[in-house]
């Protein structure tokens, strides 16, 4: 029986959409109801304990609007909070446990690379999943804590100085581990695609989570009879926890579409 | 008659604890309650609303701490949060005022510059606090949005191209208007002062703006008679609203003086 609920999207801020912009090529009759969290923005240096209260409230704003299936657009949250998911009564999805496949899938010589936030990278999340996947994987990883804010800002021109030297200092590493595969394991970071491509060259494969998130959410509302039966293209609605103009603004050149007015509504955060 | 209880001191993060390092020094025997809010830096970049949210939960924290005083040791909150403060039962200080006051004293040539965060320069109060001092002064006012995450992720090297190419491109404005007095309206800029002279020239004057706020602080507590009358160093305390390790990594780097375990402590978010 198809099921016409939305699908439920959260992020700490603006990096999800991302996410989205994949959803869309991938599931373009699912309607989506998005929740960034712009008033506590960011996750990624933030401590354990924080990250996961503040995703145990996200997951269940998301369940007040009755979505069908809830994803973690958010590499943090996917890193060290997945489990804050583990009793909610829909399926649930993060971007870790598919760009770890992705990954094992596509490298040849057995030498992955990872990028993420600190609390991402410190969790070694995406590490034991390539391991367990191939055990003999090279994993190097690598937090970038600058990326977030160069994408908040709108810096992500490949030929801008600030943006080439900030990926070229923190990918030192990942450049001399010779690995062929790299993760983008932050949902911001597919916007330092270029940048990021012209530091570790062109012969290694980016895989961005999104993607392969959104194919195998995509797989699974298929299997189960769940994706919508709708023909019109999806409606989505977005929800931030701070003023919606400045999150208006950049979240249009994210999803590559205009994000209109009405389109995006505050949440007190006293509610959340 | 003297009061010995503590001075209290909020910031959204670590900014704050440069106008600690000019307190310590204006007032050696004082006693710092401090709290920084890292569980939801930074604030610069988020609404009105939400800072004023924030900023009234932090003086709230502080009272409940017996202060005799409080300090708003951050920029934003000062710029678009003080009148939160109207009500406190004790006498309330912030960055803006005192600043502008210097600033107004140190120029010849009645040019201004004001950095800050995007909330503070929105606020345009600054700009107000300097023309009525001096109506006919020539303020220039610029947002520089990647200074906070530079200073929290410890780049601030002044031979650093990243940092001295980031101090540039903000401040070409500030460097065309020709003015000979730049206030740091945000309490993280001091760390990145090296870099600021060499891009603006040494004859501009920086205005520190946690330097003249620790002398107007003691300025108040001499003629209101409630300075300490205890002969030895203050005494510290610290608060933070995430988990403390990474505070005192950084605390210790600002105030220039060890941050040892036992004197931070972590507050529940939940409890602000």
């Amino acid at each position: 029986m198809a099921d016409r609920r939305a699908i439920g999207v959260f992020d700490s801020g603006l990096g999800g959409l991302t996410v989205v912009k994949e959803l869309a090529k991938a599931l373009p009759n699912e309607d989506i109801i998005y929740f960034g969290d712009t008033g506590r923005v960011p996750y990624g240096t933030r401590s354990r304990d924080t990250i996961r209260k503040y995703a145990a409230e996200d997951e269940a704003f998301l369940l007040s609007k009755d979505v069908k299936l809830i994803i973690a657009a958010c590499g943090t949250v996917s890193s060290v909070a997945a489990d804050t998911a583990e009793n909610l009564p829909v399926p649930f999805f993060e971007v870790v446990t598919p760009a770890a496949r992705e990954a094992v899938s596509l490298t040849k010589n057995g030498k992955i690379g990872v990028i993420g936030t600190a609390a991402t990278i410190k969790s070694a999340r995406h590490e034991k999943n390539i391991k367990a996947l191939m055990p003999e994987a090279q994993v190097t990883a690598t937090s970038c804590t600058m990326f977030v804010p160069l994408v908040e800002e709108g810096w992500h021109n490949s030929e801008d100085i600030i943006v080439l030297e900030t990926v070229k200092r923190y990918l030192s590493d990942i450049v001399k581990s010779g690995c062929d595969t790299l993760i983008l394991g932050c949902t911001h970071y597919p916007v330092l695609s270029d940048a990021i491509q012209k530091v570790v060259g062109r012969d290694v494969r980016l895989v961005n989570a999104g993607t392969a998130t959104a194919e195998a959410v995509k797989e699974y509302l298929n299997k189960n009879g769940i994706a919508t039966d709708k023909k019109d293209n999806g409606v989505y609605r977005f929800f931030v926890s701070d003023k919606p103009e400045s999150f208006r603004n950049i979240a249009s050149s994210l999803l590559g579409e205009t994000v209109d007015e009405d389109m995006v509504e505050q949440v007190s955060l006293n509610d959340l």
